[in-house]
C-alpha cells in the first residue's frame, strides 16, 4: 500500500463525519466489532476473520465522544504526520505522543491507545504497518536478496541480505522493503537462534537455495510480515522448523494461519501455504532424538490444538498432535546435533523437503 | 584472542594430567572456586571477580571422575572441532553434541554441560565466546563502522554497518569481527527497540556521530562484548540510554561492571568507562515526564541497588537511587515523545550528552 493510498482511506473516516454533519445527521461511524462472539474461522481463507457484526460509535453517545473524538485524532495524526515521510512509530510511542493532544484528547492508558489502532486497522482493512505503526522488531534474515528501502536521510539504498555477518535485523524497513531481487526458491523460517546460526555456518541458505529467517521464538508481527511478502511478491513456499512440541507447532501455526487477536487483519499477515516441516512429534521416534517428558502445561496444549479448527482439518498436524500424546515426549531442534554439525543439513532437511515437495528436491 | 592462543590454553590443561601421570601422581586440575563466597567486588576494576578460592577436581575421588574426564572431552572437542574452524556451537548445542560421546561421558542435563563451560572460562580466564561457545543473539548495531569477518563460506567480507535498513543483527560474527574503521567518536546503547529506531529516523547517529546499538531490553552477553570491543579497539566513549527505573539502571551497570554471576569472567565482558546517560530519576520532575507509580518490586529493588558495592561509591547513582524513593515513580524512554519526534534528538540527549563531558559537546 502506498502512503497516498492509505492517506485517502484515513481521509474517508474524517469524511464519513464531514457528511453526517451536512446532512443534519449525528456523526458515527461504524465499526467491525473485535468481539470474540464476532470472530470466525474462514474455511477458504484458512484462517480467523471477523464476521459482519459492528458497533456504532456516535457522537450522540455521551460515552462515546471521546473516544470518537480519539480516533479521528488518531487517523489525522498518522495521515499528517507520518505518511509521506520516513517516521515510524510504535503503539507505546503513540500513546506518549497523545500527552501533547491536551487533557481532553490524551490517553489515559496505554491499552486504550491500542486498542484505538486496532479500530483503524479494522475500519480500513490494512495492518498498522501500513500506518507506520511498526510492531517490535526481532528476528533476523539471511540469503540472497536485495532488498531497496530508504535510509534515515531519505536516500533510496539497496542493501543484499548477504553482505552481513549474522544477517540483517528485521525492523520496519526491513518489513516494508521493495524485495527488488531474490535468487532464492523458498524461505526456511527456524525457531531457534542457536538453529539459525547453524543452518547459516553449514551454508545451508546456499545448498537449499533459501532465505533464512531467524523467528527467535513465536514470530513477532513484523517477521510474520516479512515471511508474507516475499510468499506473495516472489511466489516462493516456506518452511518453518521449529522445536518437537505444541508450542513449536503452534509457532509454524500463527504464521500460517495468524492468530485469532489479529482476526481482524489476518489476511494480511497469514501465509496460509507455508508448511511447517518439523521437527515432528513422529520424529522424536524416527530420528531417536534426546527428549523430555511432556509436561502437563503441554498436555494441555496439546488438547487445545486438537479442538482448534486451525487444525482439525489438517490430517497430517492431527496425526503429529495425536503421537505426542501417544509418545508422551518433546524435544528441540538442536537434539539433531547429536549427529553431528552437518547432519541436519546433509540428511534431515533433504528429507524433509522432499516429503514436503520443496523445489529442488 | 586468536584461535592458535586458545588452542594452546586448551592443551594445557590436558598437559597437566599428563604430567601427572609422569609423575606417578594422581590426575587433578585445580579449578577457581565459582561458589558465592569467592565472588568479591575489586574496588580497583569496579567489577566482580573471582577470590583465591579453588577447588581440586581429581581423578583420585571417585565423585569427580566422570566430571574430569567430561571436562577434558569439552576442551578436546572446543580444540579439535572449533578451533580454527568458522564454527560456532550454542551451550544447548554442545550439550546435544554430548549424546554423541557415550553414554560415560553424555550429559544428564543441560545445566551440567553450562557448569562446565564456565569451569573452563574461568581456568583459561577468557570467555566461552573465545571458545567459539556463542551466546544468545539479540539486539542490532547501526551507525558508521565497517566490520571484517568471513562469511559461512570462508570469505574475508567487510560491511558497513551504515548498509542496513534496520541494523545488523548482533551475533557470534558481529561480536567477535575485527573493526577496521569507525567514524564514530561515541556509542550510545538504547534499551528500548522503540527508541532505537526513534533515534535511527532521527539521524541520531549523524547529528551525535555516534554508533546506535539496540539492547533490546537486558543486554545479552554478545551485545555487552560488542560494546567491550568498540571501546576498546577504538577507544570511544559509551553511553547508555535506559527507562527511568531501577531495572533499567541495572541494564547500565551490568554493561559497565559486570553481574556476579560472570564474576569469573568480568574483566573481559565489563566497559568500566561506560556511563549512563538516563532517563535518570531527577529527569522524571526536570521534564515533567509522563510517570507511574513505583510498585513494591521496584522499590525492592531501589533498595537491594542502595547496598550493592557497584553502586555503592557512585554518588550520582546513589543520589539517583533515592530520587526514586522521593517521588515515588518511574518513567520510559518513549515519555519524551510528549515533546515531539525531534525533541529527544534536539533538545534531551544533546544536554545529557554534555553534562557527561561527551566528545563534541
Amino acid at each position: 500500500m502506498s502512503d497516498e493510498e492509505i492517506s485517502n482511506e484515513l481521509t474517508e473516516i474524517g469524511e464519513i463525519i464531514i457528511q453526517k454533519v451536512r446532512e443534519n445527521e449525528v456523526p458515527s461511524v461504524q465499526i467491525p466489532s473485535r468481539t470474540t462472539s464476532n470472530i470466525v474461522y474462514d474455511e477458504n481463507l484458512e484462517c480467523y476473520v471477523l464476521g459482519g457484526k459492528r458497533t456504532e460509535r456516535s457522537a450522540g453517545n455521551i460515552r462515546h465522544v471521546k473516544r470518537l473524538a480519539q480516533m479521528l485524532k488518531v487517523a489525522s495524526f498518522c495521515k499528517n504526520e507520518l505518511m509521506g515521510t520516513e517516521r515510524h512509530v510504535t503503539k507505546r510511542e503513540l500513546y506518549y505522543i497523545s500527552e501533547s493532544w491536551g487533557d481532553k484528547l490524551k490517553f489515559k492508558t496505554q491499552d486504550r491507545s491500542d486498542d484505538l489502532v486496532e479500530d483503524i486497522e479494522a475500519m480500513i482493512g490494512k495492518p498498522r504497518e501500513d500506518l507506520k505503526i511498526n510492531p517490535k522488531a526481532k528476528g533476523s534474515i539471511y540469503g540472497d536478496m536485495t532488498l531497496k528501502f530508504k535510509n534515515p536521510k531519505g536516500e533510496t539504498m539497496a542493501v543484499n541480505c548477504l553482505d552481513s555477518a549474522d544477517g540483517q535485523s528485521i525492523g520496519p524497513r526491513t518489513c516494508e522493503a521493495d524485495i527488488i531481487e531474490c535468487n532464492a526458491d523458498k524461505v526456511l523460517a527456524i525457531e531457534t537462534d542457536g538453529m539459525y546460526n547453524r543452518l547459516m555456518e553449514e551454508n545451508a541458505h546456499e545448498k537449499f537455495n533459501a532465505i533464512l529467517v531467524n523467528l527467535g521464538g513465536q514470530a513477532t508481527r513484523a517477521t510474520r510480515r516479512i515471511i508474507k511478502r516475499i510468499n506473495e511478491i516472489k511466489d516462493i513456499p516456506t518452511y518453518i522448523f521449529t522445536d518437537s512440541d505444541p508450542w513449536g507447532l503452534h509457532i509454524a501455526m500463527v504464521i500460517i494461519a495468524g492468530s485469532a487477536k489479529s482476526a481482524h487483519i489476518n489476511e494480511r499477515l497469514a501465509t496460509p501455504d507455508a508448511q511447517w516441516l518439523g521437527v515432528t512429534a513422529s520424529d522424536i521416534a524416527d530420528y531417536k532424538l534426546r527428549s523430555d517428558e511432556l509436561r502437563e502445561v503441554d498436555l494441555k496444549r496439546v488438547d487445545e490444538l486438537k479442538n482448534d479448527p486451525r487444525y482439525t482439518k489438517n490430517d497430517r498436524l492431527v496425526q503429529e498432535l495425536e503421537k505426542w500424546e501417544e509418545l508422551g515426549r518433546k524435544s528441540e531442534q538442536q537434539a539433531l546435533m547429536r549427529y553431528g554439525f552437518e547432519y541436519v543439513v546433509d540428511e534431515y532437511l533433504p528429507a524433509k523437503l522432499k516429503e514436503l515437495g520443496a523445489p529442488g528436491f
